[in-house]
């Protein structure tokens, strides 16, 4: 079975040394999070995660939910919903919802490292609390104030959850497709009629209600994404002043079998004349999806990031502990019958590829959340404008690196076990495919790479990127006199002088081919990626330096910063290259000829 | 659930067009082995994999093998043990036997395709018969004559199955730890005590007898890897006179559960006093194990090529059918509600990402193949001893590369589904996670690196390398006129100088530090079969532009190969930028500073 220790030292450092959240915080209006309670709230979440949601992780996967045909019912695996009590109980599901409705009104920030280690002790199980905040922002943002009134509460104290449906057997990313639809009843509400998959704890045994968000379409919709509508759903019928009534005309026709995370919920849920309500304007469901989306995407490449962390942190203890060969430059290790196989410098580069991408990863989607916190709350439109359109240029990178990196640090992890990686009692093979559904769900990295390029650069002008870009660039000139970093910074100045180049180079062919784009964007994205991850890494040893901490610590930042820069950012030659070649390397083969 | 059709069309490119294996049957005395031999081979082939093995794969994979602590007996799925009837029936099992022992005697390269399409149609299944051929061969080459007489006819007749029984519980990778027990017996035979793990086959419930390969320790046996004997212990005891005996001292403990292949029995195996006969010489058996390794490398290569074809396949279908949003250049289907998703560039980049390396990999590995047959009876003992050196160097490339783009390949066809390919029921997760065993069994990529790099090139200094660059070499100046490849030989002549000179910078620095080899190993190995695949791309155009195929395979062909070069090539850039990096980015780091 995999272990997991909450990566308190590395998470502090981000927090603290690197970020320096405190003083956001503060200047956000968030007065109360201080580092004081900052620290508390980690170390309690530590505790939670590491000895009640670790040790679930294993009979999770292996018993998962089960699912009755005859009532509908799904109940979760042995321990799910003891555990989901004791997270209520612990007040966690408010923990960064507003105070006006029961929550704890932390920073967003805040909810980021409880996130992580959720992720990382029991990632299905922490699917269920998870769609709550989809639930509760869309309400929040688009409900009318009886919604907010009666939904909001149960939602952020946990007594009810909730979920997004979207997806129809027929479209996925395409949702103009959908069909699902909302006619309008006599009392104002709607009759809802349709059938949605994957919809993520869609049902389950642990909450009295379940609040679904559904996407529908009204009958005088106009065709395609302009024609969807937005409607809250309970599972059980609740009037608009809050009384409970009967069970509602939606019903869970099966849960799927998946490669992983089988101990959360994936439902098939039919509506068939299903009471819901309306949440803001018709035909506007889809802009107010999509703002939740954003932060449900950081959040799944925080996803990626807590599997990384895991499985990391079982291959380096294995690494140590198995004794095999002797190093290539002799014994290390004389006494024993042979050396861990730590010495060898291949498992060493596996090892490091895990650190450099974890915690390089760590930053860039703390930062992320941090930058959702300025868009908020700073005080200065313009502040707020600008973090705004830097973390919708960072979500799509946060969400696909994050879990790109979540299945090649899984694959490194299980590759340290040799033969017993592949067996399921050494718990590595779980956390491989758990991590294939994060580069998946919530928009695949194909679709991440489109928002990217397509959107948030060609769209928006490249908004985000160049408000990044000084920022890096300032870093270097900050810190050209410090001789910690100065073997960093010119390949640094020399990769964003590259990003600029190729962000232009395609923009120009996209003038003359539309396809420049879809063919330049995943290559493009990974680019963007390997650069952000490189500033990263650069900033922290600059803030390891300048910190406190120990001189292990510090040298463990500069040996990953050093082995990130000579071995995973030449990853950005490769891109670079793909980017620099024509559309026509992807588009010229006749669709029939793909046959072999 | 997943479906698959034999590449014919492309196998018979590659067996006739590209490498002409005929005329080399011919020359190596191979006489039967005709064309028209051939052909009627590969179409019974695919036949039975296609209809035989290929539906069983999924009740395999779900049901998987049972095992009964009462009796040690494993069951295989439903359907293995029938469908094992019918390739024994069909005299498969000998088809690459030597005929004095009943088999038919083809060469080695036409045993390949057959190994691709049972790998591709059931890799779990094709793991039962594949371990006979290693037996087979240890016989063979190091077994006493009666040894041969007794053993080999029913495991080329496929009555009796065979294993290898390597691996114990503290010891894979170094065999030098192993510790199961050689006791003489008064009758010339020995008493074989210990526990080996992790072995194919090792029971089943499909033949009357299993052959045991078995590395132990004689009693007077020196320490560490130049201790260990092979001898060969069958489940049911067999006298030297071919007389069977009763049930022998070796009992399958447990099988094990594990991340895929789960048709495939993987057993803990306990010998307590079984009767074993000496196998070779005594403390010779690793040398006896190492024959056999060779081509169980390239069989499990072959594996990773099998899997991601039957992958591709299915992928491709889907992106054909699966319509959802529209081409970014305008609606390619405006009749349909939307277009197919293989119009988006993004798609198909990881559609020609599985494609070039599938038939890339095939063509590689196929020559490979032809190899074994060469080195085995070319007329002239240096053309003999060339192609063992050039196979002895292909043969870590082939294992590692096409089990790496087996994980890959799988991975690309997977994304290709959307939410839907981490569903069980499309078959494409059993896929993935079947093709997770292929990195770590029969030696992990990390120790093949070690095998390229360390024994092939540097203590055999580069024997293989240096027959393989000038073939490179003289196709290129062959080829120089020819337009259809004009564009391929400048960079192919780059990437073999690259090749050259890295080879020479990593000789140089090992000297001064041995871990130079060990952190350069895994990067020299990716690099050189991503330019060895270039190599067979641009051969591939050559040969087919030449052939009387029709002109969409030729066009198949040569786009991918463009492809190829644009955007799968440039992985040499990182690759070679990791080589170029000190040893030191990896050992720096003390392991106590591993820890976040």
């Amino acid at each position: 079975m995999s272990t997991y220790t909450a990566p308190l030292s590395d998470i502090r450092f981000v927090l603290y040394d690197l970020l320096d959240v405190p003083s956001h915080f503060e200047r956000l209006g968030h007065v109360d999070a201080t580092r004081d309670l900052l620290d508390a709230v980690l170390e309690e979440a530590a505790r939670f995660t590491q000895t009640v949601l670790a040790p679930l992780n294993e009979t999770g996967d292996r018993i998962g939910c089960s699912f009755d045909k005859a009532t509908g019912a799904v109940t979760t695996p042995p321990g799910f919903r003891q555990a989901y009590r004791q997270f209520v109980e612990g007040g966690w599901t408010g923990l960064v919802s507003p105070v006006e409705f029961g929550g704890q009104g932390l920073p967003y920030t805040a909810g980021v490292p409880l996130k992580e280690m959720i992720d990382a002790a029991n990632l299905a199980w922490g699917n269920f609390p998870l769609l709550s905040h989809g639930a509760t922002d869309a309400l929040l943002n688009h409900g009318e104030d009886w919604q907010r009134e009666v939904f909001l509460r149960p939602l952020v104290d946990g007594t009810w959850t909730g979920t997004m449906c979207l997806t129809e057997p027929h479209c996925g990313t395409d949702l103009g497709l959908l069909k699902t639809r909302a006619t309008p009843n006599d009392d104002g509400s709607h009759a809802i009629s349709g059938t949605k998959i994957f919809i993520t704890a869609g049902e389950h045994d642990m909450t009295e209600n379940i609040v679904h968000l559904v996407l529908a379409r009204l009958p005088d919709a106009p065709a395609g994404s302009r024609g969807i509508s937005l409607f809250v759903v309970p599972k059980f019928k609740v009037a608009r002043d809050g009384t409970m009534g009967g069970a509602n005309a939606v019903r869970c026709g099966s849960i799927e079998h998946k490669m992983g995370i089988h101990g959360s919920a994936t439902c098939v849920l039919n509506f068939d004349g299903a009471q819901g309500y309306l949440v803001g304007q018709p035909h506007k469901g889809l802009a107010a999806m999509f703002t939740m989306m954003n932060t449900a995407r950081l959040g799944v490449g925080v996803q990626g990031l807590g599997l990384s962390d895991r499985a990391y942190q079982n291959a380096l203890r294995y690494s140590r502990e198995r004794l095999q060969s002797r190093s290539l430059s002799g014994a290390k290790f004389p006494d024993k019958p042979a050396d861990p196989i730590i010495v060898q410098p291949d498992v060493r580069r596996m090892l490091l590829t895990c650190k450099a991408l974890i915690e390089g990863g760590r930053a860039m989607s703390y930062h992320a959340g941090l930058l959702v916190d300025i868009a908020e709350r700073a005080p200065s439109e313009q502040e707020r404008k600008q973090a705004d359109a830097l973390v919708g240029f960072m979500t799509p990178i946060v969400k696909a690196c994050l879990t790109e990196w979540g299945v090649e640090c899984t694959y490194h992890a299980l590759q340290c076990f040799g033969g017993h990686g592949y067996i399921a009692e050494h718990g590595m093979e779980q956390l491989a495919r758990d991590a294939r559904i994060t580069t998946l769900y919530e928009g695949t990295t194909g679709i991440q790479a489109l928002d990217l390029l397509g959107r948030k650069v060609m769209q928006q002008q490249g908004a985000g990127l160049q408000l990044l870009l000084p920022m890096i660039e300032t870093f270097c000139n900050e810190q050209s006199g410090n001789e910690a970093v100065a073997e960093f910074i010119g390949p640094l100045r020399e990769k964003i002088a590259q990003w600029q180049q190729l962000t232009l180079q395609i923009g120009q062919r996209a003038v003359a081919n539309a396809e420049e784009v879809g063919a330049a964007a995943y290559d493009y994205l990974m680019f963007s990626g390997y650069v952000a991850l490189a500033w990263w890494w650069a900033r922290s040893v600059a803030a390891a330096e300048g910190s406190a901490q120990s001189a292990s610590f510090k040298s463990g930042k500069r040996e990953t910063a050093k082995f990130y820069f000579a071995r995973i950012l030449p990853r950005t030659l490769t891109h670079a290259a793909a980017i620099a070649s024509a559309a026509s390397t992807l588009t010229a083969l006749d669709e029939a000829a793909f046959d072999a």
